[in-house]
């Protein structure tokens, strides 16, 4: 009765949501279209994100994929059906690399860890998706890649993630070839963290995500903000701004306790903020 | 009768330049002075790349060396000559070191990818010009160097290419010791993409370049620009100039013909330009 | 008899300074404290290097320490201590943070370069006082860490000097997770230069202090300080800048005699200055 399982597949929610523990697990679950980020994808997971952060019982996310590939980057049959616009699909196109863009922004600043848990390949905005999360475990069956050079659509928003996670000639080997990278190859070059047993990734990624979860979540807020807004300083402004930083962070409620509970060797208690 | 021998040497051109299929090899070829980068040969280069940009039947570009080195960066003897100009050399050098780095430059802006095939020790502004080209294939028996500094003279142009490439405490190991590193070090630290069997380098990068040939010369061109510019961004400036390539990407023919083609499960056909 | 001992390591100075021929040796001395970096051991440290820098007969500079941990960071009793301020140690917190930021910006600016001799773990700020050095040899028995977020205290100062020694997601898994990563690991990521059989570390860091020594301190002095310049630079304006700096170096007279040395093939004799 495989009719039944194509409605089912049909209704299924393009985005799932659970919670482990404090830890909110996005699955994207498209796997047909090898979870491809169709326009409603990028909006689902903008807005989830959006709840996430605003939602004081979640600590920390991790991002995962239902089926073979992780992510296929965009829906090529979206893009191309929008070419019979009366514009060729100029203002479609400029709006959905927007979305997806301030999408990918929001991972950034999200005031919570975001965990990829990598089950398969990644490519073009599905590799940016994995580059732009502040962590990311990977199965070992598990490859990276931004073919798009080889569909004649350069893969240039997913570069601006990707050349920030690894090194320039790793990174032009990915663009100029479209050539995947195997997990441990990606784990090499600083794409991943951890590359893990396959079918393991998941748990580790939630454990992982966990483990962050059990800090002061006003001091991975404030550190989280305070990183990627630094990268971008020079180094004397970077000082200058970090030193304030750390001062408000001084002051807050958790660093006295966290520091007055290590002097006495006993266990912190985190303010839920 | 090493007479003609010598005499046939002092004729042979400086730089060779010779087409394998679509991909323009240029060849410094100075063996008996390591190749090294006199000003003659710094023009040469310039002026082979602005042709190559040029030239629509050219696709990406090899840069390789004859003889045991591939390149020891300036002509010591032609900077010391200059010592007696009356100002001490000091209008020459100036002239010779921003030609040097226009050179370099033209590399970074060249709208076709750039492979170097590193077949011996690249030194000084030899390992920049490796530095400096988008990807890089070396032999095992390659090494690479920044000794400026045993000579009194700091790798300061070498560096800018350099710590573009590779982490600082690996580029100051390499400029305040001027220690050579070894072709599998230089592939760990990010500094060349592949290192192969000796007397294998040359072909490798040919066929790597003659791979990236085959892709949409367009799109290369828009994504390697796009590259280095956003590089140079912050986050934000980053994805909204990229989203607005990505757009004038979906627009172009050959992303057209790509997608189709991809959709269509055929072999794509690129425009020429 | 205990008791004259401890009065001894009571009296002992916080910091110890030595020469090793040219190198000169600052070695942490709060073995108890864990070489904690107390107001007063960030004082000595920067004046330390004040003196350094206008020493002519210092070339380098190690900095080591003594007792089982490298550097513990800030001195948690001082900074709690100082919570019955009147303004809570606000005032305190951020003339701590600014000192210890400015003792940091000291190595990196300081003419001479700065070798970590790391025997132990390094954590918090004990971690940033690594990344800030040069160059850094590790014990096999060293590791680094950035725990801060463990006591509601995240490690805002030290991700300053620690992202820009290793990639994104190696610097935020640290950050986030706390967890130590062993001197092998810390090589392979960019953040030290050597890891070494334990207990050699010292002799080995001045060694490599003593190699870069032998070199021309005005070379070295031009050059470190233009690579940390230049690294704040886009390509274009680093590459100007790096040409006059050549140039400069050029008419300098140390690389005429480094040069003139070289190629009459005898050893160069350095200014000293």
């Amino acid at each position: 009765m495989p009719a039944p399982a194509l409605a089912h597949a049909a209704d299924a929610p393009i985005l799932l949501r659970e919670m482990a523990g404090p830890v909110a697990v996005l699955t994207l679950n498209r796997p047909a279209q090898r979870n491809s980020l169709s326009e409603p994808l990028i909006t689902e997971l903008h807005q989830a994100l959006a709840e996430i952060g605003a939602d004081k019982a979640v600590r920390a996310v991790v991002i995962a994929a239902n089926g073979p590939a992780f992510c296929a980057g965009h829906d090529l049959k979206e893009l191309t059906a929008r070419r019979n616009d009366a514009d060729r699909g100029r203002a479609f196109f400029a709006k959905l690399m927007n979305a997806c863009s301030a999408m990918m922004q929001a991972i950034v600043q999200l005031p919570k860890p975001v965990v990829a848990s990598v089950q398969g390949i990644a490519t073009a905005a599905g590799c940016q998706l994995v580059a732009s999360c502040d962590l990311a475990v990977a199965s070992e069956a598990a490859a990276f890649a931004t073919p798009g050079v080889d569909i004649g659509l350069f893969c240039s928003t997913p570069m601006v993630a990707l050349s920030r996670n690894i090194s320039r000639k790793q990174a032009m080997e990915m663009l100029l070839t479209g050539e995947p990278v195997p997990a441990a190859r990606a784990r090499d070059i600083g794409l991943v963290n951890r590359v893990v047993a396959a079918g393991t990734e998941r748990d580790q990624a939630i454990a992982l995500a966990q483990q962050v979860a059990l800090k002061s979540a006003y001091t991975v807020k404030l550190g989280k903000e305070a990183f990627y807004r630094q990268a971008e300083m020079n180094l004397a402004d970077a000082y200058r701004y970090a030193a304030e930083v750390m001062t408000q962070n001084m002051l807050a409620r958790d660093a006295e306790e966290g520091i007055g509970a290590f002097i006495d060797k006993r266990t912190p208690t985190w303010r839920d903020e």
